[in-house]
C-alpha cells in the first residue's frame, strides 16, 4: 500500500526537466472548482504571463489541457481543412510529426526537408511557398530532435506575403529564449510545460492570432476535434468562462507558480543563464570526445545535440546512459529518428540550466569513461 | 510574487471532487523521466488497477494524457471513419456531446433521445440498431448532466448482435460503482480522474477491447487525431514503452496513489458508502423543497440531480450557489443544457461521499434558506 520511494533524478534529457519545489508545492494545494472565481483569476494570470513569454497580445493564448503534441495538433486541426495545401519545413522528427498530423486532417502536405542538424533553407522555403500558395506554413523554432535553432522571420515573412497563416513549434524554446510571435508574424504557436518552463508535462501553452481565430471561425467544415476546437475553447478561455471541458486545476496551479518564477528572474537573465550553461557543457564534453552536431550560430542553448565518441558504439551508448541513470541518477536523452544511436541530447532547461548540473554530468561521465577504458586492460 | 492563498472548498458539484491529501503529496514528488524504469513500473501498476476498476482484461487500458472529454474523442476517433454509421443514445448533455464528436469525424449519426432525467429506452435502441446496422453504438453509463444510471446490458447485447462495437461513457461511474466492461460486452470506455477517483482533472482512463484495437488497426483511413491514435499510443502504453508523447508524470503519480486508496478500501465498501451518502442527502434535501429529478431505481449514487424549490427562481438559485461558495466554501453544481436553472447537481463522489459532507451542506442550506425567508419580512 505505501507508495514506493522514487529515486532522485537530475533530468538532463530533452524534457521533462526538473521542477522547482515551489511548483511542486503549488500542485499539492487542495483543489478549487474549475469555474471557481479564485481559479479563474489564476487562469487570467497564467494567460497573461503566457502572452508575455510568447511576445503577443493574442487574446486566445491559453494552456491547452493536454501535452505539447496536442498543442501541435490543435494548431493544425483549427487552421487546416481537408484538401488545404500546407508547406512544412522538416529539419527533424518534430517537423516530420507536423507533416503526419496535417496529413491525417486531410491536408495536402508539401515538405521542404533539410539534413538533421541543419537549419531550413530560407530560399527553398520561400520558393516552395510561392509555388504552392499554401493555406498554412509550419516549421519548428527549436527542433528538439537535433538541437537546432531555426531563424524565423524570413520564412514567416514569405508565408504572410503569400497569404498563408504561419504555425511555429515553440515546444523547447518557450521560457528559455525570447519569443516574439507578433513581431515575427506568427499566427499559431504551441509549447509544452516540461521544457524551459520547468513544470511537469501535461499542459500545452498555445497562442492563436486574430487571423487564426477568424480562419477557425469561418471554416467550411467543422474542426474535426471537438476537444481542440478553438471556437469552443474560446468559451472557457475567453471572457465568458463557460464550461467546455474540466481544466486540469492542479497542473494550472503549478504552471502559475512556474510562470511567476520566470517573471521574477526575468527573461534576459534566464537567456544568459541558458547560454552560459550550454557553453560550459560543450567545453567540458569536447575533451571526452563528444562533438556538437550543430554549427555554432544555430545551436540551441537549452538543448545540445552531441555526436558520440566513435569508440562508444550503439550498444555502448545505451549502456552508458543506463549507468549514468543507475549510478548517478542522471538522465540524458538518446538520439531520435535518423540520429538514434549516433547522438545524445543533453538538456539544460529552465531550472536545470545551472553550472552545478553541468559539473555533475561531466564528473559522472569522466569517471564512467575512465572506467570503460580501464576495463579491457583488466581482461 | 508569493502565490495568493487559496480558499478551502468542499467540492460537491459534478466534479472535480476533493482530492485525498496522499494524492496531493504524491503529485508533489520530484519528477522522474517518462521513460525512466521507475516511472514505467508505476504506469504498469496504474494500468493494471484501471483494468480492475473497469472490469476488463483489455491490454489497451491506460490513462490518456488529457481530460475526460478527450477520452470520449479518443473512442470515436479510433473506431469511426468518415461515412460510418453510429447510433448514439442521448439522455443528456454528454450524449449530445457524443453526437457532436462523432459527426465532426464524418460519421453518420442517428440519435435515440429520451427526456433528461430518464433512462434510454432499450427497445427503441434495439430497434434503431437493427434498422441502421451501425459500426458503433454509444451511450452514457452515468449521465453527469442528469444523474441517471443507465442499464447497460440490453443495449450492449443488441449492439453486438448487430455486429457493432459498443462505446460506453464511464466518466462519473468509474470508482463509484462496479463496472464490468468484459461481462457487459463493451469495446471502448472512457472516464476521468476528477470524479469518483478523487484525483485532479487531467487524465482520461480509457480501455479498448481487442476487437476495438483490431478495428483501429485495420481502418481504411488513418485516425484523424495523431495524439489519440491507439495504434501509436500502443507503442508507449503497450509492451514496447517507446516514446509517443511525454506522459504527464505528476498526474500519473497522483492517479497511482488514488488507485491504491481505492484498492485499500475495496469497491464494495466504496459503493455502499456512496449509496448511504446519497440516501441521507435526499432525505435531508426533501424538507428543504429539493426533489429528485430521477426515479428511484435509476438514480446515480454519486451524483444527485434535484429539482429546485419553485420559490427559488433562476436568479435565486445562482445567488444561493454563490452564497454557499462565499459563505461556506461549498460548491454545488448548476443544471446543464435544458436543465440549466431548474436543477442542482450535488456530487458526493469518491472521497467526498461521506455523511459529514452531507451534514455540512444541509446545515449551510438550512441557514441560508431560513435567512431568505426572513429577508422579505424585514423589507
Amino acid at each position: 500500500m505505501p507508495s514506493p520511494p522514487l529515486p532522485r533524478r537530475l533530468l538532463l534529457g530533452p524534457g521533462p526537466s526538473n521542477v522547482h519545489p515551489r511548483v511542486l508545492q503549488a500542485m499539492a494545494q487542495p483543489l478549487v472548482g474549475h469555474l471557481d472565481p479564485t481559479f479563474l483569476a489564476i487562469l487570467d494570470e497564467v494567460q497573461e504571463r503566457l502572452r508575455g513569454l510568447f511576445g503577443t497580445g493574442n487574446a486566445m493564448t491559453l494552456p491547452l489541457s493536454a501535452t505539447g503534441s496536442a498543442g501541435m495538433e490543435a494548431c493544425f486541426a483549427n487552421l487546416l481543412e481537408p484538401g488545404d495545401e500546407v508547406v512544412i519545413g522538416v529539419a527533424g522528427v518534430f517537423g516530420l510529426r507536423m507533416a503526419d498530423v496535417a496529413s491525417r486532417i486531410g491536408a495536402r502536405v508539401t515538405q521542404v526537408e533539410t539534413e538533421p542538424g541543419t537549419v531550413l533553407d530560407g530560399d527553398a522555403m520561400t520558393e516552395t511557398i510561392a509555388r504552392v500558395r499554401p493555406a498554412v506554413v509550419a516549421f519548428v523554432h527549436a527542433e528538439t530532435s537535433t538541437g537546432v535553432l531555426q531563424p524565423v522571420e524570413k520564412i514567416a515573412t514569405a508565408a504572410r506575403e503569400a497569404g498563408a497563416l504561419v504555425v511555429l513549434d515553440c515546444v523547447t524554446s518557450l521560457g528559455g529564449i525570447p519569443i516574439s510571435l507578433d513581431e515575427w508574424g506568427i499566427d499559431a504557436a504551441y509549447s509544452a510545460t516540461q521544457k524551459c518552463l520547468s513544470c511537469p508535462p501535461g499542459l500545452a501553452p498555445v497562442s492563436f492570432s486574430a487571423r487564426a481565430v477568424e480562419r477557425a471561425s469561418t471554416r467550411r467544415t467543422p474542426v474535426q476535434s471537438w476537444y481542440l476546437d478553438v471556437n469552443l475553447l474560446a468559451g472557457y478561455f475567453g471572457q465568458e468562462r463557460v464550461y467546455h471541458h474540466t481544466a486540469p486545476i492542479s497542473a494550472v496551479f503549478g504552471l502559475a507558480e512556474g510562470l511567476r518564477l520566470i517573471e521574477k528572474e526575468g527573461m534576459e537573465t534566464r537567456r544568459a543563464r541558458h547560454s552560459e550553461a550550454a557553453k560550459v557543457l560543450l567545453e567540458g564534453m569536447a575533451p571526452l570526445g563528444f562533438q556538437p552536431l550543430v554549427d555554432e550560430p544555430h545551436r540551441l542553448p537549452m538543448l545540445s545535440a552531441l555526436r558520440l565518441p566513435a569508440a562508444l558504439g550503439k550498444a555502448g551508448e545505451a549502456a552508458l546512459r543506463r549507468r549514468l541513470l543507475d549510478g548517478y541518477g542522471i538522465e540524458v536523452g538518446a538520439g531520435l529518428g535518423k540520429l538514434a544511436g549516433s547522438i545524445w541530447r543533453i538538456g539544460l532547461m529552465g531550472e536545470n540550466a545551472r553550472l552545478t548540473n553541468v559539473e555533475s554530468l561531466l564528473n559522472a561521465l569522466r569517471r564512467e569513461l575512465a572506467q570503460s577504458e580501464e576495463r579491457p586492460r583488466r581482461d
